[in-house]
């Protein structure tokens, strides 16, 4: 554990997409600097401060140089190469660390590691070659979806199959292997938990989201979510002892399939901050990015109580044009800056709040 | 009336401290990028993006090549020289307008032209020369509050005086002339009204806040503030009187001295973002300096509505060290990025938010 950073220090950013743009604002409001690292020159997030590193993830050289100019270094997502990581940590706090990374970066590494925490996750099968196939589809009912274990996001690298033959023709096209079967589960909502664990092993969890997907993609997240109490307060005890047994420093998103019964399954976990917790910067009094601020500067974590209800919307490809068209009572909106629309690409999103009247 | 900014436009932000630089983390989250124009190499905006003009606000060459690089031009204080905002003006559209800018910075033409609209403003005389302080003063009670009519802030260029020879001293100090000595007002409390009005002349006013100064510096905005909904609505109609007078495109800050009957009288205004509404971040729908934008850009007004009770305390000098060390439950902390604490520097504010148990 290291001395917590100063005002005025400055948080270097591995990514510079929507994600790494609203964490550098939200350091910025805590009177920090930041540096964003990334490959694209196009990145939305070099609008938002001065300081930029446009170079590979691989390139030793640059990451060296990066290191050198911050005083601690974060990401806005989970495909950072180990060998990236493993060239910054040794330099300055890598937080959340590289073990968080490796496990989230391998589904099967993933479901391993959270089942040996005695958390449910759905059941699922190695697939290394085709042969693997017809029995894993016996054991799991004859369906299932067919993931790859690496680098899959938004609906990408997976396949829904409900035959052999479906299932064979999803192998052929899926990369690289070894890829992994799972089991449909009849889940009645989708939830997720947004949780931050501080350098002290503090943690503080948000609501649980009810998520909507499109295409694979995230439509809306909705707070409170249609869960019990119980089954909310489930999710969340999960979610922290995910973040405890990973050590975890910074915000961590936790996806969770929920039952009839009230018990829910972890379907995957993110570390970092997460799209279904975009809905925190309207109503809470520390949202995520903050939170992840916070804790990746090895400050006490912030308050993540919520004053509202909520829905969030993102805004995917045209969709954008909402903003500024359908800006109506309620709506708080964000627009991530990038300059071009493209199908299934995350442009924006709205919270709509719910508002009662205030007193004057 | 122009047409409105689209998305991915850059917003020239005259001014580069803490409104600035707050003023630039809003543009962005609406998906705007911004360049700040500053004459302080170390100004707090410049890190937060990476467009910045440092140079002179009387640089002609300079302020042409800025008008030229940006859609629509805004600024962060009202002390504007007249000569910077007639060049920008005729190349890009400058809001709020050259004409409250004019008004705002000369309190005796800020005082008739209120006056003029019905709105009761603080007995006041013209002090031209050390002459006319004696019967300003017998007119006035026998004391007052002797201010320069341009540039003054935060209590500088004022000195409250009861007594012939305190207001001679006074005059032989303040500088330049004409001064205007203010009655005293018999004030229950200090309030102020932050109002948006939008290029199509709708306005919407945030709830008014209970300010408390100390050595002539904002240090706490309290929201509910303690007076009667009747005094609350008259001093939003005040307000929404004064920005439709004007004109006016942005966000207006207006003081009320609210008086023991429940009417209120003006102080002051100030044509821009103000210190008193920096509450509005951590609790309302669209807080004031998206607002500001949202007007600048051409955009319609979002929603004021507020979500939770509030206390707003400015961080002056070396309170800054209150972030983090003093971030409990509730609080919504803001640095400024200021390199250097100084006596009277506002540094950052603390928003302590009224948190009520939520529902999970």
């Amino acid at each position: 554990m290291t001395e917590p950073l100063k005002l005025g220090a400055t948080i270097g950013i591995l990514g510079g997409g929507q994600l790494g743009r609203m964490l550098s604002l939200a350091a910025s409001r805590l009177g920090f600097k930041t540096h964003i690292y990334c490959p694209d020159r196009d990145s939305p997030a070099f609008e938002v401060t001065p300081h930029k590193t446009v170079a590979a993830y691989d390139d030793r050289s640059a990451l060296q140089k990066f290191a050198a100019l911050v005083d601690a270094i974060t990401y806005e997502f989970e495909n950072v190469p180990a060998g990236t990581a493993e060239t910054l940590a040794p330099l300055k706090p890598l937080r959340p660390g590289a073990n968080a990374l490796a496990i989230s970066q391998d589904r099967l590494a993933e479901k391993s590691f959270i089942a040996n925490l005695g958390i449910p996750v759905a059941p699922h099968r190695a697939i290394h070659t085709a042969n693997d196939l017809a029995p894993a589809l016996g054991e799991l009912g004859g369906r299932g979806i067919l993931k790859t274990t690496r680098l899959g996001y938004d609906g990408k690298g997976q396949r829904r199959v409900s035959s052999l033959a479906e299932a064979e023709a999803a192998f052929a096209e899926l990369k690289p292997y070894p890829l992994v079967l799972e089991a449909l589960v009849p889940f009645t909502v989708e939830i997720s938990v947004v949780i931050a664990r501080g350098i002290d092993g503090k943690s503080a969890a948000f609501d649980p989201a009810e998520n909507v997907h499109s295409d694979g993609i995230l439509a809306t997240s909705t707070v409170p979510a249609g869960v019990s109490a119980q089954t909310a307060d489930l999710a969340r005890a999960h979610a922290a002892a995910i973040a405890a047994a990973l050590n975890y420093v910074g915000v961590l998103g936790v996806e969770f399939f929920a039952l009839a019964d009230g018990s829910v399954i972890v379907n995957e976990i993110a570390p970092r901050v997460h799209n279904s917790g975009h809905w925190t910067e309207a109503v809470c009094v520390t949202d995520q990015f903050e939170q992840h601020i916070r804790a990746v500067a090895g400050w006490p974590l912030g308050d993540p109580s919520r004053l509202a209800d909520v829905v969030m919307e993102n805004l995917i490809g045209d969709r954008i044009t909402a903003i500024p068209a359908d800006l109506g009572p309620g709506i708080r909106p964000q627009a991530y800056g990038k300059a071009e629309s493209r199908p299934g690409r995350k442009m924006g999103h709205l919270n709509r709040v719910a508002v009662k009247t205030p007193r004057k």
